[in-house]
């Protein structure tokens, strides 16, 4: 396995402490700096505590020094209590690391609605801050799993404004986690010196592409959260929000974000394909999103993926219903490359390119709407038996 | 069985003309005097010929005469070719029913993107026509079936304006169809004398409840259809917009209607439950219907229904994406008349209680906003492997 580092300045952990029977349960990011700070959260009006702490403490503007992070627990539907939980975990931290308390960020992801078991937490936090290392970014991407098949780290090095840039971010799978919500968790650190504007531009942007562009099951977690933390480390010219070190810092940020929300889709639970969707030739870009999602998110497309079925009628159904602007005459479906249906009928194709079809662990299905200029990209999964099963007998 | 009639003045009739193997796969339904007719199809900007020909005739504001169904070829994304199909099986019903061509609606149902063959078609038109009977509407019923595994009639007689009427429907099911899309096939005549603004105002209050209350895997089909024929034999006082005739004709309509809907979610592909779900204590109706819907759609918590587990925090998050105002302290979860969540913390209950949850065919699942006083319900059923591998291992 590929060797990862962490950016300058930054120290990773990650523990067992015993929310979880063995497994690692408990992840810290530390930073020897302040960092400028971007996070996105979920849309989901149902929270978690910890996100809405973060979403407090991020709108003092204050520069984070470290992000602590359990599994096991969520956190969520937890009220007044949790609340308190996840403040307590976040004072705690910053007390045992003594930086300020309002520069620890606090996540969490596991089972949904049961009090946190706060004892284990604690007491584990001296051995949390005394494993940091600069070393200590695959125990952190451990700690921060749940039914993740595989630990997802990703890392870049890059120049920029004359010094040498590095930045590596973990993530855990979203979709299809068992036994409860489909959560998300991204962290990325890197050591560049960028203007906290820019860095909040950058975010967005990298996550419209990456994280915003994958789907599972349709389900959006309540602790969903993707976080970019720059230290300044590397004493490059500070990145600003325009010009061509704002378009390298940017492009290294699509990369990590890419490959990581990449990995969340392979592991999706159950999965065995994973599915490219492509429409071009949209009229806006909204249309191709709405097309494109329409498209991954159609549970009748999924199957006929799993089943090798090139069946085109379900994904023009799918571009038909999804609210973009669509002429069922000029529409082209293709899929692995081969066009099953353009200029109003179905195409003349060999049984041998038929066969073809979605028979790799890689497929593409694109949809040509050839109305305009504009394109979008989403990835995700087939569905099996194996999701239905290990999302129902689940004995409470 | 219960014996359904037609309403007065109607005739009906379903034979096997060659489209499918063995099964029938020709229906009509005529009326002897004009009928006032409304519809409403599917949004799904792909949309079937039939589908296509039919709004075109009814913007014509013309009265109907006679629907005829086919089923084992949907003519959709069918072209030039499929709009002139569809064409020409309307005039050429029409002729052998001596009436108007523009007084005769085309509907199909089955695979997307094949030819129609038009010579089994048309050779069985004669057969068809010589088959209207004033009993035939088991027949038709079943003429206009794809994989459904029962019969879908539903029938009513109340009293209005001093007279007897008589309202009889037939549907074929919606979702999880095999091999293709999800049609939603529905027809509804009745012998009441009413006008055709308050048909119109009719069907889509009570589609409102019914057809558009109900959800099996998501996916809009190309041809969806439900269309109500009024021909005024009962000889009752002529319904208008508003009034208590018009409330009792309404009623009689949601009553058909919905036992129609009910009898599609039933027979979902491979379903095991049928799930009511209702959203109580909402803002506004349009919140309550999104929370419903979001439930509803949410591939975790028909997996939850299917495994008879109890995961309360997949349908909070549900509510939480819906769009809809939603405050997670005030949120309250109840599963078959048990609370599981309450003034933002899970409730106390005995094992006994969780353990009877889910059990039945019949489950409900509540979540009361407690903020307003809008309530909406929604219809839907559990998703199994039957589900995934009916619609995964179709061989093109």
């Amino acid at each position: 396995m590929k060797k990862h580092v962490l950016p300058k300045g930054f120290l990773a952990a990650g523990i067992h402490c015993g929310l979880k029977k063995k497994r690692k349960d408990l992840s810290l990011i530390y930073s020897l700096k302040p960092c400028e700070t971007a996070a996105l959260f979920t849309r989901n009006k149902v929270k978690a505590a910890p996100v809405v702490l973060d979403q407090s403490l991020l709108r003092g503007k204050g520069r984070m020094r470290a992000v602590i992070v359990n599994s096991g627990n969520a956190n969520c539907m937890t009220g007044v209590r949790g609340m308190a939980d996840a403040v307590r975990i976040g004072k705690a931290a910053a007390k045992e690391l003594k930086v300020g308390s309002g520069e620890v960020l606090v996540s969490s992801t596991g089972v949904i609605g049961r009090p946190m078991r706060m004892q284990p937490l604690l007491k584990g936090l001296p051995k949390l801050v005394k494993a940091l290392s600069p070393a200590g970014i695959a125990d952190a991407a451990d700690g921060i799993m749940t039914t993740d098949r595989f630990r997802k780290v990703s890392s870049r090095k890059f120049k920029s404004g004359g010094a040498d840039i590095t930045m590596t971010g973990i993530a855990k799978g979203a979709g299809m986690i068992h036994p409860d919500m489909a959560t998300m968790l991204c962290y990325i650190m890197t050591d560049a010196d960028i203007s906290a504007a820019a860095l909040k531009k950058a975010l967005s942007a990298a996550a419209g592409v990456s994280f915003n562009s994958i789907t599972v099951d349709g389900d959006m977690s309540t602790n969903d959260t993707a976080l970019v933390m720059a230290n300044g480390e590397a004493g490059n010219r500070k990145i600003s929000r325009a010009g061509r070190d704002y378009a390298v810092f940017l492009e290294n940020l699509k990369a990590v974000s890419g490959e990581l929300a990449r990995m969340i889709v392979v592991d999706g639970e159950g999965a065995s394909k994973v599915i490219e969707v492509t429409v071009r030739g949209a009229r806006t870009a909204s249309d191709a999103r709405k097309a494109a999602k329409a498209i991954a998110g159609s549970l009748l497309v999924k199957c006929a993926v799993l089943g090798e079925d090139p069946n085109w009628g379900r994904i023009a159904s799918s571009v038909g219903s999804s609210g973009a602007s669509v002429d069922q005459d000029k529409l082209e479906v293709i899929m692995d490359g081969v066009t099953f249906f353009k200029n109003g009928a179905e195409a003349k194709m060999s049984g041998t390119k038929v066969r073809s079809v979605f028979k790799g662990r890689d497929v593409n299905i694109t949809a040509d709407l050839h109305m305009g200029r504009c394109e979008a990209s989403v990835l995700t999964c087939d569905i099996s038996n194996k999701y239905i099963k290990l999302n129902s007998y689940y004995t409470t």
